[in-house]
Order: C-alpha cells, then structure tokens, then sequence
C-alpha cells in the first residue's frame, strides 16, 4: 500500500466524519416519529450511515491511519452543523435527513473524481444507492397533503439547512488548505500523492453549480424551492 | 411457510423490540462517550443490535407477519425500561449497554432452544459473538482504576439496571400469556405450531437462575457484586 498524501487522508477524514455524524444525528431524530413504522425507517437510514462510515473508516485504518486522527479535525464543523440544526419536529427531522444525505451523495460522488482508484471505489460504495431515503419524499407529500401550512414553513426550513451547510464548508475550506487544494486541483504532487499529475481536480465553481442544481430540482420536486 | 403459532410471533417480535430499543437507546447513550474513539465504539455497538433487529424482522417478514404489528405489544414495556434507567454519565451508560447486551445474549440462548429450527438459527446469528462488548469491561476497569468510589455507585446502578428489568419482564409474562406458556412448555400445539411436541419449554425457574448465575458472574468479573 503506498503511502497516502495528508490531503487525500483529509478528504477521506471529511467524508468519514459527515457519515458517523449523520448516524448519531438520524438515530436520534427518529424519536420523533409518529409512530414504530415511521421511527423504524429513519434507523434503517442511519444504520446506512453508518455502514458508510464504517467502509470509509476501514479503507483509512487500511493506510495504517487511526481514523479517529483522520477525523477529528472536521468533528468541530459537522457538530457545530448539527447543533445548530436541531429538527423541531418529525417533519423538520425528514427534510434535514433527506437533504443531508442527498447532498452527501452528490459531494461524494463529484470528488470520487479525484481519488486514486482504491479510493474512489470506497466512496463510490457510499453513493451506489439513493433508494432508501425515498421514504421521506413519500412521506413528506403525505404530510403536505394534510398541511397546507406545512410546505411553507419547511421550504424556509431547508434553506437554513443549505445555509448552515454551506457556512460550515466555507469554514472548513479556510481552516484545511490542503483538502481544499486537492479539491480545487490545484495541490502540487506531494500534496496528493504519485497520481497526482492524473487528477485535474475539480473545477470548484462547476462542481457548486452542480450540487446546487441537484438540490433545487430535488426541492422542487417537493414544491420546497420558492 | 407453515403459519406460525401466535406464541412464536410474540416471542419473536419481543426479541426485535428489544434489539431495536437497544440500538436506539445505546446509539443515543453514545452521546455520553469522553471521545470520539468512544462514541465509535458505542456506536459499532449499536449498529449489531440493530443487525440483529433487522435478521429477526426479516424473519417475521417471512411469515407474512408485519414486523411492527409483532413488536408493537411490546414497546411500552422496553421503553418503559429505558425511561426508568438513563444513564446520567458514560459510565452508567457503558455498564447499561454491557449488562443489557449481555443478559439480552444469554435470554435469545435461552429460548432458541424452544423454536422450530429456522427461527432457531436466526435467533442464535443474534448470540454469535459477545466480543464486540469487551470494550465496556476493559474501559470500566481503566475508570475504576482512577476513581476509587466509582465501583460502589455502579454496583448499586446494576442492581437497579436488574431491577427494572425485571419488574418489565413480568409485567410482559403477565400480559402475554401466551408468551408465557410457550416459554414455560405449556403450551397446546395449537399455541405452539406443529413442531411443539418436540418443543419441551424451558423451565422457567432453573432459567432463571442460569441468567442470574451469568449476570453474577460478570458483576464479580467487574468487581460489581456486592
């Protein structure tokens, strides 16, 4: 196994944290179901999380890294997220459940783009299936149907979501250097590893555009983006 | 798929509830942890009970049964356990989850003994390996180490842990007699499907004490049995 670079164990890190954190989050916001049935979907949903971590947590213990080391850079950014996202009610807990994972899913999969292939595959793991959070869409239209009042106060809802995630990223960016010129591609050879002169990185601007597009068509289709 | 009898639905939908509570519960209790490593491994906890939920509620499924109807009867008495017995520190919560893990283990051993030979085997996958909990021992042993009258206070907290656990138990045996006569081999055939004339019950009383003879056990392990 070759050595890994500090940016791609970064980027593994990140991605590693969001997963363990959106676990501990889902679980506890399934109190908030209505009922068993409800309760039980939203424990299937983060038990994938954690599956997620778990597969990422290997392949970094699998470089010799503690992944707790590779982590705990980033747990300040995702709690500081999840404090200050705290669902009020089952609906609110949904809407943040689904747009957390929708969003983590795109992100992954745009910067498996960059990864040497043994880690692209990893991520790539994470991201092969987007059918279990179907329940929340369902769910929700139900809920809208019963509400009239509901759609409006979720919409504004989800845009504190986006705000708050994109806030949390900008701060990551700033403080880690590294991911952020592994992603940009703009991290010189030693930075990223021997290959490194294959990866073009991603163009930043395009890549937000493109998550951003996928989050108000997946919006839209709630009748949430207004 | 032979129907099953109503008895074995029961005990099968009490053993799911209770992976379930557990894995909700253990997952919240994480919270508690001192470090990331910790929560981790809290959490790795948490994800087999919830393995082992998911392989009985597929079971149940197998029958055409609705997982949540055969849980349902069930989840005051366990969640009434959990209300009664949150941990107000990491320890408390690591000597929860050891004792309820445990005692858990050592019920499904119990009572496999007692089914048809497909809901057998599920039932042993969910006793297969008790070393996912060895860290709550050796994590206890670091902490009394350090703090000398931490022993006592959780001697005293197991012993309430048991407590509530079973006055929950018989308040299920009282509810669900059927439960009951299957448990006790009194069953009629009717009660128990085909195979309960091979089925010769557990004797409730020598059981009982065999639970209690391995849950002593692990106190004296832990310096708890006072």
């Amino acid at each position: 196994m070759e050595s890994p670079s500090q940016a791609l164990i970064e980027l593994l890190g990140v991605v590693a944290y969001g997963e363990l954190a959106g676990f501990f989050r889902i679980a506890a916001d399934a109190e908030l179901a209505p009922s068993m049935a409800e309760s039980i979907r939203m424990a299937e949903l983060a038990d994938i999380e954690f599956r997620h971590y778990s597969l990422i947590s290997a392949h970094i213990s699998s470089f010799g890294v503690e992944p707790e080391e590779a982590m705990a850079p980033f747990a300040a950014a995702f709690d500081g997220y999840h404090e200050r996202t705290k669902p009020a009610d089952w609906f609110e807990g949904l809407v943040k459940a689904y747009v957390g994972d929708s969003i983590a899913t795109d992100f992954n999969l745009e910067i498996a783009t960059l990864l040497p292939e043994d880690s692209r595959a990893v991520i790539l793991k994470t991201a092969d299936s987007t059918s279990h959070i179907e329940f929340a869409v369902s769910t929700l239209m139900s809920g809208f149907a019963l509400d009239s009042r509901l759609r409006g106060r979720l919409a504004l809802w989800a845009r504190r979501l986006v705000g708050e995630a994109i806030a949390q990223a900008q701060y990551l960016a700033a403080e880690h250097e590294g991911l952020f010129q592994l992603i940009n591609g703009t991290a010189n050879s030693s930075a990223v590893g021997e290959e490194s002169n294959e990866v073009p990185g991603l163009d930043l601007g395009r890549a937000f555009i493109r998550l951003t597009e996928k989050h108000t068509h997946r919006m839209q289709r709630l009748g949430l983006a207004v």
